[in-house]
């Protein structure tokens, strides 16, 4: 089998900087985690907060903390800094090669959609982001990773795309078209998410997007571990 | 303009975990940095060492750190916590939006190649692995980033390749040659430099080998960020 991720992200209309941060770091026994959070507000402000969550997770995960006890320890860190006057959504996907499950960590209002060929469960429990208070609870979920597993992920610029305009984005009904008429790529997914989002606002995203599309192949092919980045600069903002 | 990414990763044959790590990850102002260590022999020990270096560089990047200060940090910690032991190359590449320059840091006597149409200037100065001694020099090289720049990185596992047959492998041969006859996407060289170094090996890794290659390319596009990743599990050998 073969575990394929992809990452599709844009910010907000004329600001450079994206408030959502995505890491994706080696489990120390084995597997990978994709680490995404969304900073409250946008530009710097948010990046410095997304950042300072990520960075905590990746670096307790690293020690082999597991998933939720990185979340609340985030969040506690969050929330002494900031007093909980600044929160910041938080999704973590890991591969562990050590249980044979992808397991799904979410501290996001926004849910998870999980399909096996035609079937598509959300996860929409309701959930609440690091920061709001003393003892903020990560919603875990433990799938085992077998062939033809899609999971997306995503912030809420996605969902908050043509709203203002009156047509807001029905991200089920597109995770459905994507996924029933074709075989997707995870990449390929990804993009068609953001791409219809980025529509709705008419090319000028309201709100910074993050979309990640994890799906697992049958496959026999080599043993490579393979991994690409794709780093637009145009404008290069900072220069 | 685009910066593009691709690494390719394999472990040493019958072994299931490379002690190459890599990560990438945001800079505080602005663009990534992709850093990449081989750790003293294979296993989990050469793993945890990786891992060590890895981590304790992108903590620094992540405060603002410089890259070849955060080597030399990474360099005095493995070197204080192995006494000298146990040694790890390494190698930073920026891409310093803030600067507009890729800057490559390199503790890692294998060289870096940059090509630049159909010239290809190769670095090789002298340079020594991290935790060999208390002072331990980077070697800094900042370069614009302009269109049609590749710039190519490895481990050592790639040189190693074909040794024991006495059958070497030819890197700046395998890397002009593929540059020259087509224009090719970062994912393809770095694919087409590891196949061939596991072909010389007869399928069988005599060492771990990570190749990463980056291309600017001037293109225009959306202003969407991208990542894939492929993971193989095959065996899922720590199940």
């Amino acid at each position: 089998m073969e575990v394929q991720i992809a990452v599709a992200k844009v910010s907000k209309y004329a600001i450079s900087e994206s408030g959502d941060t995505l890491e994706v770091v080696e489990r120390p026994n084995g597997g990978l985690s994709v680490v995404l959070a969304d900073g409250q507000t946008s530009g710097r402000g948010a990046k410095a907060v997304s950042l300072l969550v990520v960075r905590k997770v990746i670096g307790l995960l690293a020690e082999g903390v597991r998933d939720g006890a990185a979340a609340r320890a985030a969040s506690d860190t969050l929330f002494t800094d900031k007093q909980g006057k600044v929160i910041s959504t938080l999704n973590i996907a890991s591969i562990d090669l050590h249980t044979g499950t992808i397991v799904l960590t979410r501290n996001n209002p926004e849910p998870v959609f999980i399909c096996r060929g035609d079937q598509i469960d959300i996860l929409d429990e309701e959930s609440i982001p690091l920061g709001t208070s003393r003892n903020v609870r990560p919603l875990i979920t433990e799938i085992a990773i077998e062939p033809d597993l899609i999971i997306v992920i995503y912030t809420d610029g996605l969902t908050h795309a043509g709203k203002r305009r009156g047509l807001p984005m029905n991200v089920a009904e597109t995770v459905r078209s994507v996924v029933e008429d074709q075989d997707p790529s995870p990449q390929m997914l990804a993009d068609s998410l953001l791409a219809q989002a980025v529509s709705l606002d008419e090319n000028r995203p309201a709100d910074d997007i993050s979309v990640l599309v994890l799906k697992v192949i049958a496959r026999t092919g080599d043993n490579v571990r393979r991994m690409s980045v794709r780093l637009p600069i145009e404008g290069m903002s900072r220069i």
